[in-house]
């Protein structure tokens, strides 16, 4: 067990990242006293009970004044009005991190709020489609990726809090620009959800669905696994990253459209080429 | 143990499918002895080892000439230049069966080859992405749809005799007419995989791959599980199914395109209307 490296936390949105991160950062013991925010009354005494947190509030401004630490744990527009109610409300010492998964608007939403310096943009390849604290996991970011996101006036001691709570629950912390990690997620996060939406609103309501569910195997169902996801966090991603989900978008129609042609022209030599390239990078993505 | 329904059976192609139905059907007690035939003797050999055929051989004319069943367990464009060997070289009483994943072509071609009557064609809803008679498994069909597609002049014992080695195996048996299975599965399994395939495609080889990879979590892993299929087969029944493909391809275009819409225009309702839609279809499909 470490020393807490926040003796006050505040916790705001105990979902499933939110709890399970509260869950693991005092299983670590690099979490001191917890306090967990919500709106939800039944969520909050779920994570009360559970034990991810050791007090539980609805009022973001006084959970937040006596607070070391914020973590900002909700759906990316959320934690941008979080981010303004929590830097009008906390200590000038507090740092700011949160779990969103688009992190160039939090970066300049920081920078208006001029919390910049002590704000650490934080994003971890974790999570599911259950949601709430009843999902909560303390190992759920163990041997996976969180990406931070400092920028050049990020301070330093600021981060390395953030680092060392990340490092302390089993996470492989990697740093980027915000920027550069909205463009990437784009493409190895935000494309596939969207692309299993689109396939499983395609294939609903038709007259042909009870037949299209009945001819349905393992395949159809892992590829559409995301889309049992939260619509309203995905919204809120949708909303947040477009342009590089647009870009992410177009890349994919311009492979699509050259399989479409393959398909059309009966062109064995092209498909094989695209789908040997296809299995390609699936060998090296593994899986 | 049951009556054999066939006392000599030749499998061409033993492969993860023909195998897997050989190694089941023989377990069951419904096949007698098994030829297989194949183009790979490491692979027969297997085949035989395992125990899942009892005689092996390379060529079809002759493995066939005394066959009461025959089976053909190869990618669909095979299937279809191997019926004409088989019907030219097997008796009058023979019944031919398949389980290739495209049904009206193989029709069409028994048709063409006076073998209609004794023709059934089938298609087991499960496989994998592992191949050759090393990955068989008996249990591979339990649980599983395989579809039957009889025309109006199948006789009637040969479709019997189809029909109850699929269900002695554990399958669930169901008939369609076979456009309609080609047309339903171009939806239900054909579309997927060339989403998978186009999904890695895009994201091969570009500067950022390694970025992509590196931020992969189990969403884009089991979006493209599909990727890992293999190439050859896929191209065979790309070009052998190819206006029920570019049908299904444009049913997705369509919901692609509102989706890009709703991404572009930031339009909240929209964007959760579609995903609202795309949760619910993966509710009623399960998985």
């Amino acid at each position: 067990v470490s020393e807490p490296l926040a003796a006050r936390t505040t916790i705001v949105g105990v979902g499933l990242l939110g709890a399970s991160l509260a869950a693991a950062g005092r299983r670590a013991g690099v979490l001191g006293h917890v306090v967990g925010v919500g709106r939800s009354r039944a969520n909050l005494e779920l994570a009360l009970a559970s034990g991810a947190v050791d007090e539980i509030g609805h009022d973001v401004a006084a959970a937040v004044t006596h607070a070391d630490l914020v973590i900002l744990a909700a759906p990316v527009e959320a934690c941008m009005d979080l981010l303004t109610a929590v830097a009008a409300a906390c200590g000038r010492d507090c740092v700011i991190t949160d779990v969103a998964s688009v992190k160039a608007p939090m970066v300049a939403r920081a920078r208006h709020l001029h919390v910049e310096s002590r704000f650490v943009g934080a994003h971890p390849m974790a999570g599911g489609t259950a949601t709430g604290a009843a999902a909560a996991n303390a190992d759920l970011f163990a041997g996976r990726t969180t990406v931070l996101t400092p920028s050049a006036v990020t301070d330093q001691g600021a981060l390395a809090r953030v680092r060392a709570l990340w490092t302390a629950i089993g996470a492989e912390v990697v740093e980027m620009d915000a920027a550069e990690h909205d463009r990437v997620v784009a493409l190895a996060s935000h494309l596939p959800q969207l692309l299993a939406f689109a396939l499983c609103a395609a294939l609903a309501g038709g007259g042909d669905e009870s037949s299209v569910r009945r001819l349905a195997g393992s395949g159809l169902r892992d590829t559409t696994r995301l889309a049992a996801s939260d619509a309203a966090m995905w919204t809120s991603i949708a909303r947040s990253n477009r342009d590089a989900i647009l870009a992410a978008m177009e890349r994919f129609d311009s492979t699509w459209t050259e399989l479409r042609g393959a398909v059309s022209a009966g062109d064995g030599a092209e498909l094989a080429r695209i789908m040997n390239e296809a299995r390609a990078f699936k060998g090296r993505l593994g899986g």
